[in-house]
């Protein structure tokens, strides 16, 4: 067990990314059990001018993707936007964790010192591969999966902090 | 620039709980500006059986600091829960960043395989290091962090996630 770039980056991601499937289990079931229709759901937001849940499930997965192979140098497989159910959210996020999964320990070997250009609309942010794990990777990722569960907590589904961060397991 | 359980920790709370602070400076100029009272933010929930922004940011410096004591094998300060005002949290992350960033690398040097036992409620959670830092500390600060920053864009404070990823500034 040792402190490297996959485990701050593979492991925590794909970590993240099944509690937030067992997240989206809760919902689906949430809705079931208080007859309503799960899309009321994916299309909630806690602001106008954020994203619906769906689209929060999508950028997490993407930017979990897309920062293991920046820090890997390869090109991510490409997944297009068309998910309408939590059934087909959940694919997704499944897909994403099997492509984490497939990144080994020596791909990411040296990333932390590896030159990291990321487009952000008109500019473009330049890191070493270090800090875009810690000021772009991480906290991004986490921003969108957190938001999901806010979004969910915020419409009554009855979810805890566990939920989050241990997927309802055990640690 | 080496990848290490310090970068992944002091380095990471502390820029997160400096954007965190930056939010808190928007959140009050919010309030000036629309002329409410900035408490009815401090008072704020996405769930009534949530926290509000206060206990948010309590909880975020709080876990951030904790969790670094306890890789170091350090008793950390105590602080009460006592904030009433925006200025007074700000305060308190000041003081976490501080506490923060007196703990030298060494000092965590060989700490993802230390023994980390966690009292929650009626159980203890027993980890390693590094996976207390990839399953507790990391998740649970962004989790305290990312919800402080969704209640006050709930209630229309003008924030976008540069302000989370980068506090406004470049990154």
């Amino acid at each position: 067990m040792k402190v490297s770039m996959h485990a701050m980056s593979v492991d925590v991601f794909a970590h993240t990314l099944v509690n937030l499937s067992w997240i989206l289990e809760k919902a689906a079931a949430s809705a079931a059990q208080r007859k309503f229709d799960p899309a009321v759901l994916l299309g909630a937001r806690l602001a106008p001018d954020m994203h619906p849940l769906t689209r929060q499930v999508q950028i997490a997965s993407d930017i979990a993707k897309n920062s293991v192979a920046r820090l890997a140098a390869q090109e991510p497989p490409r997944v297009e936007d068309t998910e309408t159910t939590i059934d087909q959210l959940r694919a997704r996020l499944a897909r994403a964790i099997d492509y984490l999964r497939s990144i080994p320990a020596s791909a990411l070997e040296g990333s932390e010192t590896r030159d990291i250009k990321v487009p952000a609309g008109d500019r473009t942010f330049e890191f070493k591969g270090l800090e875009f794990l810690q000021r772009w990777a991480i906290p991004n990722v986490f921003f969108h999966a957190v938001t999901a569960y806010d979004i969910l907590r915020h419409n009554g589904v009855e979810l805890g902090k566990g939920d989050f961060l241990r997927g309802g397991r055990d640690p």
